[in-house]
């Protein structure tokens, strides 16, 4: 056992689950063999607590870190709001700055409130369209973290299993939620027609993600929208995931549908937490009929860190830049699964580069390639969110290495390999449904 | 208008409410003077938009700054957590030394989960106790936070009135949460057996506050520890203002009554936001069972921060002398208020000194105080959570000026003043109910 595993051991007796996030839990990728744990991060690298250097070609903080880890201007102006201290009895300036900003990148919006995670500001999103609506029930699509109004969806069977995990369980949520968060079908207007005329006038806000695990038609979104219109429905879109990936903004913004809120957390701070609910002042203003109030929303970091990222993606057209890698690795990977006679089907969002093996050993294949890449220093599954630092790199060895893993693959799914590639009790356990 | 009331102005029209935390909002201390944002802090010094420095003796940042503020030492802690990157796709190690330090201050805990917010940690603590006693109401007393489960208690006339302010609005939450969250009266062992006894089988936890307005008595706290036992309700501390006041850990530790949960927040990394759930390991083992799970608290600032705070807390005993001084200003306040003829009441933790005034112009009478210190050049109000960079202060100047603010509020009081300390519409909102 490395140092990673041992300490993942103790953190079991220590920390329920192990650590903060699911998804970056070693049972996703190669419970074995994952390093786990960190001891630096920079660009697209990473050294465990050996000292051991990976190039990340996974998650990149699930998604946080557009601009690579430890991004020299976004960390001299964290350094700079800390010699200025990060937290007073006063407010920061920086707050009024940040709502400016990502109110000029939507238009549509005029109003503004930070958090510090992405569940939180869509449990307070999910709050101000009740408080406006006066209606309860919420019809969703997508994934939007661990508060109870979206939890509660888990008390009906199965409603959830297209969204995140088959077995997710969901004690602890008041049964007396059951049936309030209701979930619709992706790109499917007929099933949002049929949930919402299911529960005429009850329903404050259809919440979803703009994608899934099909490209939107502008029609679907529109239609959504027309829906919400002529039901006096708050539509929110959650853009945590989605945001600042193929715009500088809200994936919306390509579509050309405007929601009444959007939320956005994950890549807004390039690492640092921050998140934000924007929204229409009309429907913003609710925030002040009821309390939404915590001290930690009022510290500074979170508030510089995404004003320098901001700047920084403006320079770099970074949406730009990770769609075109995206697109570029997407192509090769198609290329070198077809050439080995390797059957995948890539991601929507091409700075959210995935791809699904096409088969019942998909989460063998998956933890093989996991195991077989950190043998050649990379940490890498099937799912890989593009910084800009990954322009960088020479991604031949990456291809290389992934061409003999597909080779191998393919032998196993021809039957020419009778042996599993990985012992059963080493393969990895399903990650959630949006993203593979 | 100074340029913080400017900004102020302009941040009504961007984000509802005008920024994130209701105590911190100008209109709590003195509308019209208030400085509200700030350039720098350092120690116990804040210098405002126009670089004008003042002296904290208010609420140092709601309490988050026991060691002052940019106290060194964390903040290099922080700058080498920067430095080793934040954020990445791996774990940072640092969190299970958290879990293990905060642990150790906690004999009766065995497992720890961390967040980035107070009312967050109290959310996560609910769930918890719901999912482990698959009971859903809540008896509580004190202040927990914005989120669904507590602020149901709104949808009750008065629930809510001596726990917060007194007409607050709590639109937006589910309405079929009402009465599932139910006040008892503190330190009132009748009350809670009376709430529980009409709720029989229904209960899932207590959430309290260890000490509120008055001390409590061992045998109360030994009274709801029995009850909650007799009953399987889960008993849980909300240590978020108490903790790391007077003792190294929570306040409960004074009391040798034992929570199943505690939860901590504020003080805890020195204003770097992190918060705690600690707990009995049956009871928290009820996290694997329902899913609690958010990308920002896997970033590295919070835990070192906390590890950090830890640290130079233990080395200067800091609950201990911030006590101790608090107990010497809640002293000078009651002789300069009784040489000067005013009738004042100070609170119960003396690291969290305050004041009311017995009259029906407390709040003329605090805005005229917070009015003049600010001439003087002290952010000051009836409340003042201590800091060990207090101790580094003369505070003549400070109590000099208190005993004239004294005399001319006596003077209004006994009536030979006729007119108000200030104009009518220049008067400060209430605070919470705890705090005053």
């Amino acid at each position: 056992m490395n140092k990673g595993q041992r300490l993942w051991n103790k953190a079991q007796g220590l920390i329920p689950g192990g650590n903060m996030l699911i998804s970056k839990r070693p049972n996703l990728f190669a419970p074995k063999y994952w390093p786990t744990y960190y001891k630096k991060a920079k660009g697209c690298f990473i050294w465990d607590l050996e000292g051991n250097k990976f190039t990340d070609m996974s998650i990149m903080g699930i998604g946080t870190n557009v601009l690579g880890y430890g991004n020299d201007f976004v960390d001299e102006a964290v350094k700079q709001a800390i010699q200025n201290g990060n937290m007073s009895t006063l407010n920061c300036p920086e707050e009024v700055e940040l709502a400016e900003e990502i109110l000029g990148l939507h238009p549509w919006a005029s109003m503004a409130r930070f958090a510090r995670g992405g569940g939180e500001a869509n449990a307070l999103a999910i709050r101000i369209a009740r408080a406006y609506s006066g209606r309860d029930k919420i019809v969703f699509c997508g994934y939007h973290g661990w508060h109870d109004w979206y939890m509660s969806a888990g008390s009906t069977k199965g409603a959830l299993s297209q969204h995140l995990f088959e077995d997710l369980q969901t004690k602890g949520v008041p049964k007396c939620l059951k049936g309030s968060s209701i979930p619709f079908e992706w790109n499917n207007i007929e099933s949002l027609e049929h949930v919402i005329n299911q529960n005429k006038n009850d329903v404050g806000a259809v919440k979803m993600e703009v994608t899934r695990n099909v490209i939107p038609s502008q029609e679907f979104l529109k239609s959504v929208r027309k829906i919400c219109d002529a039901n006096d429905i708050v539509l929110i879109f959650d853009e945590c995931t989605s945001g600042f990936r193929e715009t500088f903004g809200g994936l919306h913004l390509k579509y050309d549908v405007s929601p009444d809120l959007a939320v956005y957390g994950k890549a807004l701070g390039n690492g640092y937490a921050i998140s934000a609910v924007i929204g229409r002042s009309d429907v913003m203003k609710s925030a002040k009929e009821t309390f939404i109030s915590s001290t930690f929303w009022t510290e500074r970091i979170g508030n510089v860190a995404a004003l320098a990222t901001l700047k920084e993606m403006r320079r770099l057209k970074s949406w730009d830049r990770i769609t075109k890698l995206g697109k570029q690795i997407q192509a090769n990977w198609i290329n070198l699964a077809s050439k080995s006679g390797v059957e995948i089907k890539t991601g929507v969002i091409p700075a959210i580069a995935s791809f699904t093996f096409e088969s019942e050993r998909a989460l063998e294949y998956k933890t093989f390639l996991t195991r077989e890449f950190l043998k050649k220093g990379f940490l890498a599954s099937n799912l890989l969110f593009i910084s800009t630092e990954h322009e960088k790199l020479d991604l031949s060895y990456y291809f290389k290495t992934l061409e003999e893993i597909f080779q191998k693959i393919h032998l196993r799914e021809s039957g020419k390999l009778k042996e599993s590639l990985i012992e059963a009790n080493e393969i990895c356990g399903e990650t959630f449904k949006r993203l593979n």
